[in-house]
């Protein structure tokens, strides 16, 4: 039978007392995706760090069911550019996400598939609501603590990293003499000029 | 156009700085619905109190669509049965719901229309995941404090008040000397032997 379950978030870390599967995105797996490629390839000459990792819940990937979990990136930058997300859109468009923000602090950088963008603030106790159709990349811009967020999306939702992997977002978000930035991303292009 | 919107969650109340709809359920919503009648007449009698709030943010109620919201369910008894919300299943039966609690000690009564039951705590950093087809009830077993959960559930999900408010759940959550007791329910019947 198909019984309720809980997990506690365990602070200060903020982590999940369980979970059912633990995904670990270091550096290497984000080629071409920091603007800055030389920084990228002098730090991962050095160290192929962890940039994030996502606790899930194994749940039926189905309308009406909900995926959920933790997701953990850790502080640090490449460049002048924070670690972030490799972010995605949903593969169903038509589906939206929750996120709560249990520590850190950071960014949740967003566009549609028409070129909108939007940048949203996260923080200890901000609850973000991201519509259908809005591709979603959290970034740490903290310079020392885990960005960590409580996460809830529709069962079918699915993924789509591809269309990010090619262009990135429209946006960038970088520190300059210590303070955040966001700037246009010189390898997006609008999506009415794409190959 | 659909724009990414936020909220805060803030502490110490953990109420939302904002909110689309705000619905408060005062005792006189839930004749018949606590196992002492008479102990429901004398407070009514005295006072109309409020059991408790919910704040919800607007959405179309479609599949893909999330609805969420923050729920408070403040301190008290009637008789010997905590306040508690009137509780519910989901109109189309296949659809989950997700709570992170925010504040207080409670417990969440839970059941599926063939009568199996479940009760899980609820206290700060608490997730819990009530499966597809499982009515819901939140009880604020603590003396003193709001409960307060933060809801994310699927859009097409809707209400249906009418089997609980008939029977109630199988398990009453009261208070014996001092301790949280889980108890049948005398009002309730199985499913197969409803009229």
């Amino acid at each position: 039978m198909d019984l309720p379950s809980t997990f506690d978030v365990i602070f200060p870390q903020a982590l999940p007392s369980t979970y059912d599967n633990h995904t670990v995105r270091k550096l290497s797996s984000m080629k071409g995706q920091f603007a800055d490629q030389q920084a990228y390839a002098r730090l991962l000459d050095k160290e192929d760090v962890v940039l994030y990792e996502v606790y899930e819940f194994k749940r039926p990937q189905e309308a009406g069911e909900l995926l959920y979990g933790i997701s953990v990136v850790h502080p640090g930058k490449v460049g002048d550019e924070y670690y972030m997300t490799k972010g995605h859109f949903h593969a169903v468009r038509e589906t939206a996400e929750v996120y709560y923000c249990l520590k850190g602090q950071g960014v949740m950088v967003m566009e549609t598939p028409e070129g909108d963008w939007a940048v949203e603030e996260l923080r200890p106790g901000k609850v973000l609501y991201v519509p259908p159709c809005w591709a979603h990349r959290s970034v740490n811009t903290g310079s020392q603590e885990d960005l960590v967020t409580f996460f809830v999306y529709p069962g079918h939702a699915g993924h789509d990293y591809g269309t990010i992997e090619q262009y990135g977002f429209r946006k960038l978000v970088i520190e300059v003499n210590g303070q955040l930035q966001i700037v246009d991303n010189p390898r997006w292009q609008a999506p009415g000029e794409r190959p």
